[in-house]
């Protein structure tokens, strides 16, 4: 027993020794190939797309994913895992959504809606009115309340196809789907109808987060999403006719706040152990696919950095967590609890990684850090050339992380290939099978290199430590 | 009339001194713009695909290609379009094969194979054998006479999984298919059956190319390919019982040539005519899917860079072309009569750029060329980063343009993400769904700001012509 027990520690000893003396390049390599040829991300987003499911917070769904990736980081031999309580909203679609275009000799057209995340119900009998299209918000002040009031607003402004990165063209479109009703409700719009946020011309709605604000409860409208040939049947149709009605039905509700977690675990750092580097995604996802994509592919991806990182023998000087955020579609709870309670305790996060962009292809990532960080990053550049990562800009990094920002820290986001991106995003086909077992495992390990060379390297080079000593 | 026809003259003016006046920046800026939001090749893809459907060498289907695609090049008003003759091989599968395993208890499983592209038939009641598996042709070599004669050889050495690019994987893997009878031939086997060239693991068989060399009638053994699981499910029975039987059954046959057509369009030079510039992909595809990726995808974009030169307004300086070969996949023969006919007419063939790697997102070109011409392609690469165009190498170019090498001219090959390419490969699924088209088009627009650098500053450095000006 002794014995074995010796033999295990000197193997141990000789992995250590052998990763302290490869190149970065070897480490590197190393990575990769155990991704590509022993990975665990795709298994595991098999089970959280196909056993479980769609994650909504609150929902039993989510409460299984987080047991089912608590468990499963406790079999990486992590030195700590735990649930991090947080309380969540929970919203729930009710029955399906019923829409259908009303032509002035009463022909229906059927056409494909749903309610949008944090939307109250219809009337139980449904809501039917005159619809009124537009592009933007200064289309509805140019309009006015004589133009608006009674009737159902639809917002129809259309993805920029001509951006490269789909994320801008989503930024330049969601406005019309958090801000619609309260920017309606304004001029007595009964009813909000957005544009599916999606390049492509399908027939799948697309929900996603809409707020209120601090309308009272009597103002508030119901909004639904509709799909992108829906929007243009509706509106062609109003072209013809501007006095067509639509009719929509939907019963969803804002229930009380339950509690869910963040899930977390843990590498303790060796020689750092009080600087925190994260990496991580968010466990929860909208309800109408089994969000593969949005964020299955990042939670797994995460969880595989941890697990690749103790494959390849890797012991870091710096304490790494994985945390899976809970919540951040309709609320981003996760995020702030996860940032309160690091800054209650003093916690110094150096570095944090989120993949929230799909599990498509890597090309990158974007960072939020200061100028001779980034410069030390573009000096890795040649390290992730043979794995044709080429993408390194300052930007965003992800939302659970957003928190997490100080003067001094890196935050990071993993950037994929964003062209099938949306034609997924919040939408029933975001499914396992959109997901491609390779390029969800290049990103796990495109997170480790990353992971890897940081903390290695450290993240302010004026520190004696971050010294690039290969 | 005559009013409208000046002004119209005054118009294409305008356009062409307006791009004249136009940085590189601007120009290629234009030419995404117009690719993602005005862009023919998913319309055309669809037609192909749809409407057509898999066109194999000589068969019918092949000959609507070639009808359909010179009528949409009529429409675009380039300076002639013509069909070029050339004889291909008629291959035909004949009714769907049939397999399976038979246990030494006489139980059956079925599996999932087909013919070898130029592969003879099994005897009409089909084939049965005990199996030998083999990893490559050292086995073969290593088993002898003694253990192979007889039997069905097995081929079952997987894609590498660690190489990203995954023509490279195939590369390592394609003479097991390619070779495979002529090898197990000369050892008395009787049939062969091959693994898949698939990264992934399904139920989906995928044909090829196969050769007998100049192998005697009596001496071709019929060939056939095995899906990925059904490959590793025959070598678990086969670990398990060395002794169970393999049986298929198909009824392919090779035909005599028959007559078919590469498709060229040209929009001939300004300054220098007589130097020619070619784009282009493949129209025939495999039978099993619809050829969507291999090569519909090629052969759309090729088209829509001569649409998209003639939107932009682009004039350009050398003749450039776009040709649709013809026979790419088992045979080459339009690849080699093009250069055959280029070189009796002594034309100047200064750039050959084809795409035949899937209609996924383009990452760059790998060029056959000088390293001066190369050094020149380096400096372009800002121009492209804002596409996300990293990806600049030496290395191959495309099997059609490949003949016509010469030692100064430049070869190159579109680029683009290869991870999902050998799931539908030659395969069943190579079908319209599997592309998408924002990928599609930019690498429509891809090639084109290629070859709108080319033309605009040679492709030869040390000429006058091709000094950098801008």
């Amino acid at each position: 027993m002794y014995k074995l027990k010796f033999t295990l520690i000197f193997c141990l000893f000789l992995v250590s020794v052998n990763v302290q003396s490869q190149t970065d390049e070897q480490v590197i390599k190393d990575i990769y190939k155990k991704a590509l040829t022993n990975g665990k991300s795709y298994a595991w987003l098999n089970h959280l797309s196909n056993q479980i499911g769609g994650r909504l917070s609150g929902s039993l769904n989510a409460e299984k994913a987080v047991e089912y990736t608590k468990e499963e980081l406790e079999k990486l031999g992590l030195n700590k895992v735990w649930l991090q309580p947080v309380m969540v909203p929970k919203w729930v679609r009710g029955i399906k959504e019923y829409a259908f275009i009303e032509s002035e000799s009463g022909k229906t057209t059927t056409v494909n809606i749903c309610a949008l995340g944090g939307s109250v119900a219809t009337p139980a009998l449904g809501l039917k009115a005159n619809v009124i299209e537009v592009k933007n918000f200064e289309d509805l002040e140019a309009l006015g309340k004589a133009e608006i009031e009674g009737k159902i607003v639809f917002y129809n402004r259309s993805m920029q196809a001509d951006l490269i990165l789909t994320f801008e063209a989503y930024g330049g479109c969601v406005n019309q789907r958090y801000m619609g009703a309260v920017e309606a409700a304004k001029y007595g719009a009964v009813g909000v109808i957005v544009r599916s946020m999606n390049l492509r011309m399908d027939d799948l709605p697309h929900t996603g987060s809409m707020t209120y604000n601090d309308l009272p409860n009597e103002q508030r409208i119901p909004s639904a999403a509709i799909s992108t040939n829906d929007a243009e049947l509706l509106s062609t149709m109003l072209q013809l006719d501007p006095a067509v009605n639509f009719y929509f039905k939907q019963n969803c509700r804002q229930l009380k706040d339950v509690q869910s977690y963040n899930v977390i675990g843990e590498i303790t750092g060796s020689e750092f152990p009080d600087e925190y580097m994260i990496v991580g995604g968010h466990l929860d996802s909208w309800d109408l696919g089994d969000g593969a994509h949005d964020d299955g592919a990042g939670v797994v991806q995460s969880m595989d950095v941890l697990r690749l990182l103790k494959e390849s023998g890797i012991k870091p000087k710096r304490s790494i967590r994985v945390v899976l955020f809970m919540n951040e579609e309709n609320g981003l709870r996760g995020g702030k609890k996860y940032a309160e309670l690091a800054k209650q305790k003093g916690e110094n996060h150096v570095f944090a990684l989120e993949s929230d962009s799909g599990g498509f292809t890597p090309r990158g990532f974007s960072f939020d850090c200061n100028d001779a960080t980034f410069n030390q990053v573009l000096s890795w550049q040649p390290l992730f050339k043979p794995y044709l990562i080429h993408y390194f800009e300052k930007g965003g990094s992800g939302a659970d992380v957003g928190p997490l920002k100080t003067k001094s820290n890196v935050l990071a986001g993993l950037r994929p290939d964003s062209q099938r991106y949306f034609d997924h995003h919040h939408a029933s086909n975001d499914t396992f099978d959109a997901v491609n077992k390779r390029e969800l495992e290049l990103g796990a390990a495109t997170m480790t290199a990353l992971v890897y060379l940081f903390d290695k390297y450290g993240v302010n080079p004026i520190n004696k430590d971050t010294q690039i000593k290969d």
